[in-house]
């Protein structure tokens, strides 16, 4: 397969070049960094990554969201998360479903505070349970047999020195067991699915 | 108690000032009717709102999405939802928690397709998820003992006639049983929780 990972320069985003690389073509896009470039904030840099991009069988993405303490947290803050991590996801999904291959994939990233919430997360909460439900939801309407899925990871180990504080008795998980559930929803037939890896 | 109920015009919005003001003085706020106007698309709208509304105990609120086909959702039609039903009532929290007494709760509506799918439904189920997951992580960071929850309904036996058709093999519920989750969640003391009314 032809694989397109948005995001690929973070700590998830390696150990899942590492893993589907293994068996898979691997294109690798970014803001700064990847082999294309891409403002996932922008309909038409997603459009311009598509067409440059070629054949498609699979697309993996993620994104950002503000963390602040909730009394700070001001509508700009939570639109921030909506606009990078939502919206840059589904954007991923609204232009890419035009070039995927029939039965092509495309899996988002959410994460553990989807359910399990910290202090200073609630911009993250709500971006994942956005996803996560968007997801279950876009799956029944796919175009030409295409799948989607998301892969809410706990906080994860290699992450620790800078997220620890944060994440005070939460399991951490090595980023190569985040990446197995990439590649059981980009090699694998389900759809709708949200891969916790906890 | 003194409670604000936006969006008391619709079906629900009914049930819930007939269960509520048997108890308690309720105060309506709608865009085109209610005693108070209010645009929840707009802050400084919801700050005039708060402001105009003196001593309040408890707020209620909904909002819209749009309803279309997978195929034919466009970037602007998920943010209509975003903007209305997500972040309307987010923002009606954070503009209303410098407002209500200690105490106080806000109860904001979600709805069935957060877990339960339909055709023409993803925006509603991301924004419904969006809102699920807000309302666990706001719970725990909430300032001076406020309290929030979510009600989540399942389609409303008396919309029907109209929503019918989108969700077959759907058991409906009446508006009057969906209402009985609100006052749970303003007379209760609990928080965090998302009411699922199925």
């Amino acid at each position: 397969m032809r694989i397109l990972i948005v995001g690929a320069s973070g700590v998830i985003g390696h150990a899942v070049v590492a893993e589907l690389g293994a068996r898979h073509e691997i294109l690798t896009a970014g803001r700064s960094s990847g082999e294309l470039r891409v403002d996932i904030t922008s309909v038409g840099s997603i459009r311009a990554l598509f067409e440059q991009a070629g054949r498609l069988d699979a697309v993996s993405a993620t994104g950002k969201v503000k963390f602040a303490l909730f009394e700070a947290m001001a509508p700009a803050d939570y639109e921030f998360g909506l606009k990078d991590k939502l919206m840059g996801q589904v954007n991923l999904v609204l232009v890419g479903r035009e070039f995927l291959v029939n039965g092509g994939s495309f899996t988002l990233t959410t994460g553990v505070l989807d359910h399990d919430p910290i202090r200073q997360g609630s911009s993250a909460s709500m971006v994942n349970g956005a996803l996560n439900a968007f997801v279950t939801a876009a799956a029944i309407e796919m175009p030409r047999g295409q799948r989607i899925n998301a892969v809410s990871p706990g906080v994860i180990q290699e992450a620790m020195e800078g997220y620890g504080p944060y994440f005070r008795g939460f399991e951490p998980v090595p980023a190569a067991r985040a990446a197995l559930a990439y590649a059981k929803s980009v090699e694998g037939a389900q759809t709708g699915q949200v891969y916790q890896v906890l």
